[in-house]
């Protein structure tokens, strides 16, 4: 028999607390102090129905994974539990509404910057908070779209190029474009269906999918959303217990997952301040003396705290008995780190800095890459691994002068997040129909009929290094209290506010 | 007998679909799925009078070239036919003719820049738009200009220059100033008369012009409006269908042109965001639902579907066999191709990117120039070619560092298209003589008496490959989000919006 | 008996003028003119109570120590003083207050610019001009933090980080964190408790202070505050009196001091103008004519007319002789004198421009340090000094950029100032532990387990002499009146002022 | 008998044209093609009172000098006169009447570039724009100081420096500071009183002053209000009859100027943008159609028609054989043309570009001076010749850097400009003070106690050739049109423009 809300409503404390989830009650007392988001989100929800908190941020099959059943406690008669009534919409909310009913036409975005714009207007403040913000000053996060504005192309002039072939194979598989959907945490806060929307754009444009460990789909949801012989990654974040993460690893090579991509670069989640900001939670001026107040260290934190910093290189052999998938180190970023994986025997690495969400004044995947083939080129390493990048790519250009460089393929995550926060699926398709329109125009015009035509010579990197046009240190520019003229006097009284502050 | 308005307005639909221009019906239905604009925007006019918006992008022959004979329908009285109530003018369409009553006097214009501002005012926003786009995020076109700014003088003292000649030659013509109009599409967005204005400016100052493929005058029309032994030259898109190259090219030095301009770095006219954005035309909020909607790509692309992209380097003999007109590549873009074209036997190259229009990122001229002497030097093969260059030219300064570092000519552009849509004729004449002015002024401060005098010590280029100061990304920089300082509280309310905004 | 409010209120000119500090009166007349800080500021409150302007500018024995005994007139009584009737605060200090009442939760505080924000607010003027100014136009001052920014990291990947340690020694002292607070002057100006809350944070970080020579507090004071066995240091001007100085530098050693750290960037003390104009008070329109004006040279002069300019190498030996702490030269600014201190057989050097109070354009401290240490590897001295950096540290990755670059330990001075001015003792406690975080993070990050790990090829400084990127010279941005566009006229009036100024 | 104002009044047409310029009319019919400030602002006061107009523009003695001794008709019975009533004060007028009684106390101008903001707000328009105006876009008027920004300085410390002592010696002159009052015209358009106030500064502070050519002041005027033995020198525009040039030179020797500066870098006077524009009248919307209208040129053009734009090497011997004065090369702007000046037998040189306003992109003196004087220690002619440089020197750490490099001294122009037209003699007074202050500090700052101890040691120059930071291009950059992101549409109508344009 189902239990009443009134039952459950008991138990609501830190000593005794239930919530209800998808319409089951679980008792989460003890999970209390272990919860990664802190307990006081939990117990916001005590004896209440925690749902739609849940939802976003949990795969659906979180608590059957991870909670002991000796505290599933069955399900709950939902028309007994009081529902709360609707807080009228905030000020901000109804300004939000509002945006969101002014939204363009899906037919007025021209580029992948132009999903952001939409999605940052048509967003809940904390959902894009998680997805836009990165580490300390968001210089990195800045720089690895930057570090495209200092490459310029040389183009050749005088080629047919009637017909222009922009597909390549990434570990094997052949795809219609040389980018893949890179992993990328939480895909329900900006489209209620998750990522299974990726999945199936992917599938429409024949590029790869790499699914997340943190995503808000369980894996399985993810890869049953595949179509035909769609191919997928597998993103791993190393969890302290070996066992589990054998057991993913094993799953995924099970379920059909293609190669195996190690996150190299996160051995504790970032500090994301704009994430943070946007977590507080003003008390007003009721505080009650002697209150404590926690400290939302933001969603990186609360789902997290499982990776392992002790992973290392000694864990490859490892990884390499319990697979045949390929494995491909993220997060590598320096030259001498992608000789030792050679020398490790991995079949790829992802130079990345995580999209500039680690550390802050990493440098940027693509000047990493500038670093690492001429090395390998005298090493006589070259072509004896594949070398993707990720961070900042926007246009097909930024995607040429990769390959140009040396890359395999080049992974995109936020702008194929702020389409479909924006627009769903159609936005993530238009997405990838308008890389697809710029490849062939600019493959063109660089006069290279396929990819294999890329080369350096047609890239100028001479400016590459130079960091004298460093992103905006914001914070630092905006609380300095800049010198300014002898101000005018008050006695005439003739010079108005506007007219002093510019005179 | 001539058709009457009745009868013509029967055919308004995508089946049977007749148009009337110039006081002439035509039977479109079957042009409909061809038209390199879409079909949406003829059958706006379907049944109805369409010269309005044909005669800007379109010669006046088109129909008559290009469209069957058997689709040519006869006159029309245009008494019969109704005048669409003109609709009231926009709100926005107001505020330009306000603007354009309270224009500058063409007096208060000093520079090339002035017109620029000027035309942006007073031009409808679709032409504005189309002249004034570029690809992608604009780098390129604004890189172009800025090139110049890193190019600094080393100006010779006491040289005696009363008398300064800035006289040259260029393909055999004898010029009164190192610069000619270079060709550029749709001159009648601008202005009612078309190309035959910088005809005529052109033929007063004794420069040359180069007369566009996709011109709204008519070649003849541009020719004939050539007054004496007025020199012109014929830019040349390459058609697929070589026999109609063919029958222009040979009409054209038939008619007297004197260098054949084949424009190589346009195998498919750029994407032009800014124009695309400019005709988007909201539908409001009436769309039915499942209504598809037409994504417009801009006047270039409207334009431009004849082009061939299979142009190549084995072209070049071909061209050679058909005219004896000098022949010149137009867009070459770095120093290999310089050289290749010396081997092709080509009179000349013009270092172009084609305005910024077509590959964003792609260098200016001045900096492929700069690139190109000493190699040419080097391999004693200075002098073999004329080298012209175009992009971002915009003062006098401009003009003589282009000349230190061995360009013959420079082309200009946008300028006269500028100073054109704003005051017509008056306005290319005075553009032109503040070059000439400019001219005179700053040949005696660099020290040189004649062209020849002017050298690569005469400038300092060793800023000029430094891509540090790269125009900004004006996409990126606005979705950014940047980071904040924590806000104030609302507790004791009296922190006004503006103070909390900046303290 | 104690003295009456009456009876000091008749000594109340520069020929005799007595004043009230702290309860006891005080026959100032004679040193009227020795004032540091000019006889106008006494004046004022000749024959009244001078405590509240005295107090956090000196030290309390200040008088006891440098006014003749003579002068010293014995306790008032307090309640014979008539009270200034509170002048009734300014609209500035209301607005300041108003600020104070919203400003926001220490929690809300994520890195320690966020503090200097917040100290912006709600610092007096005057306090806040004195801490934040700097020489000339603050180029140095900002490019203190802004050369951190053209030093990029090279991260290591797979390294097991489970545990990090960024312990270190500095002159024999271990210490939690590798930075200390260094010595700036004034503390009370920000808080009223002074230095000694700096003192306690200190302590419960166990990291180092450096005790101000220029303090609010007495150096016994602080000293007193220390608890257990807390390590302090001594920052010191050196008198012109060299009997002055040694007695302080045997007391502070007497007193358990483990460093001397000698200032050798000051001979004279910076003009500062930001902080000389906070101090300007207008007159208003009721001058009298021929009266003349005081021109304030703000607090930096009033305090230090005692510093000897007369300070040389040849002092060195003397130093040694008179102390067992180790010596430490600070404000070294170039390789040479490095190599010159180790010769001259001191302990350590600080690389410092003064916070950029001193001299405008001279190098931050970090650009400093990546010239001297390949020079003292070259030299073999690698190792023979302690080298410590302040100016513009303010996140983990600073510090980090210092370590790896050879740095024993950098020294941070504004931050705290800020954090104690905004939250007191609260605010320094967040403050350091704001860094503790970031540095456990980013050391992970970087894949370094302990400071030994850090080395140079962890860090690129490829683009670090690169001045381009120079802080914005605001006055002479500002005093630019920049070109304009030809104007719109009048005639139609239909151009309102705002789109006149945009088209 | 004097003349009357009726009488006057009759020849009041371009056929018959007298004016009356301090009381005494004059007939300039025949002179009114010549005059180099064009017609037409003659014939505004024909038949009137010319004075005011006159008189800032126009050394006293020009009519005397210049103007047929036929056509002075001699004195004026000015009671006869009619005044014009004056005309009501613009607004403008009536603004700057405000900004003037609200002007700052000189005590708030803290630095050189503060006297600038306060001219700009007191002064004229006409007159600011004559005084601050430069070539085409500014760019090397802005340079200038820019440059000395990318120096930077490698101090020395424990130095004794109790003493500073930076007096030296210029062409045999002792002097107290490294600078001098370099030549400017037109003192009368900043102050009523003219150059005469600079003569009397400079006598006080005992530094050398340049008289300019084109001053207000008659060359008497200036020697006449010169102190004892105040040296000054000869600033000289050659005149193309050399009959003048050599009346002038025999008689400023004769009058004991110890130095004569002959401009080479001016064989026309330049194009002034912002002058033209602020002399621009518009005629309204009156305008009689076909009624001409004359583009004024500005100040500039107006004054200068005489210059001989012939001016070459060849000309040196003959100078040298009419004057024992020292000869200094004005406006030299390479090293090729410094050796050529030492070879020339000239005492000196002005590595100048005539404060920006003449060749725009000229570099600045400092990175001249930073490329000549390694050459001439490599050509074994250091010490041959003494090197001045000026433009943009604005703080005493731009002197120093400058000295650092090898200059004799440095000139200073508009600034003193600026602080006479703001403050008339009290305001160059205090500006040549604030000078001393700084000088005084930076010396001991960066470890030098005389002129003698500054060398290329102390100064860190390799970014000074990195031209990325060139000042904004500001004509381009108002003129270039954003790419934007989609806009919102204007369904739920909620959307408030300025979100909008936000969002």
């Amino acid at each position: 028999m189902a239990l009443t809300g009134v039952e459950v409503a008991k138990h609501n404390n830190a000593k005794d607390c239930w919530v209800i989830v998808h319409g089951r009650a679980y008792d989460v007392t003890e999970f209390l102090p272990e919860h990664p988001g802190g307990q006081k989100i939990i117990l916001k929800y005590a004896g209440k129905d925690a749902t739609e908190e849940f939802e976003p941020i949990h795969p659906p099959d979180t608590l059957e994974k991870y909670l002991d059943k000796s505290k599933h406690l069955g399900a709950v008669d939902l028309t007994t539990v009081v529902q709360e009534k609707a807080a009228e919409a905030s000020p901000e909310e109804k300004e939000r509404q509002l945006r969101i009913a002014d939204m363009p036409m899906l037919e007025q975005c021209y580029n992948l910057l132009d999903f952001e714009a939409v999605a940052r207007r048509v967003m809940k403040k904390t959902a894009w908070a998680y997805y836009s913000s990165a580490a300390d000053d968001e210089i990195t996060l800045r720089e690895n779209h930057a570090a495209y504005h200092r490459i310029w192309f040389r183009p050749r002039i005088l080629v047919d190029v009637e017909k222009v072939d922009f597909s390549t194979t990434m570990l094997g598989t052949n795809v219609d474009m040389p980018f893949y959907v890179t992993a990328t945490a939480l895909g329900k806060l900006g489209h209620i269906e998750g990522e299974v929307v990726l999945t199936r754009a992917a599938a429409k444009h024949n590029v790869i999918q790499m699914i997340p460990t943190l995503a808000s789909c369980s894996f399985d949801e993810i890869v049953d959303a595949a179509s035909g012989d769609q191919v997928q990654w597998l993103q791993l974040y190393v969890n302290k217990d070996r066992a589990i993460t054998e057991k993913i690893v094993r799953h995924a090579e099970a379920r059909g997952c293609k190669g195996l991509f190690i996150t190299v670069d996160a051995p504790q989640l970032g500090r994301r301040e704009k994430d943070m900001r946007s977590k507080f939670t003003d008390p007003g001026s009721n505080i009650q003396s002697g209150q404590t107040t926690d400290t939302s260290q933001g969603a990186a934190r609360a789902i997290s705290s499982f990776i392992d910093p002790g992973l290392s290189w000694s864990d490859i052999p490892w990884f390499k008995s319990i697979t045949k998938m390929p494995i491909v180190l993220k997060g590598v970023q320096r030259v001498e780190d992608v000789v030792k994986a050679i020398e490790a025997g991995v079949q790829g690495v992802v130079l990345s800095n995580h999209g500039g969400r680690q550390l802050d004044f990493a440098r940027s995947a693509i000047e990493v890459l500038a670093e690492t083939m001429p090395v390998l080129r005298e090493l006589g390493l070259e072509g004896r691994i594949e070398i993707f990048v990720d961070g900042g790519v926007r246009r097909a250009t930024d995607i040429i002068k990769a390959l140009c460089l040396g890359a395999t393929g080049v992974g995109i995550g936020r702008p194929f997040l702020y389409a479909m926060s924006a627009y769903g699926f159609d936005g993530v398709d238009r997405a990838m129909q308008l890389l697809r329109d710029e490849m062939e125009m600019n493959m063109r015009l660089i006069g290279a009929t396929t990819v294999a035509d890329l080369n350096p010579a047609m890239v100028d990197v001479r400016s590459l290094y130079n960091h004298g046009a460093t992103p905006r240190d914001n914070l630092s520019y905006e609380v300095y209290d800049p010198l300014v003229n002898p101000p005018q006097r008050q006695i005439a009284g003739g010079t108005t506010a506007k007219a002093k502050a510019k005179l």
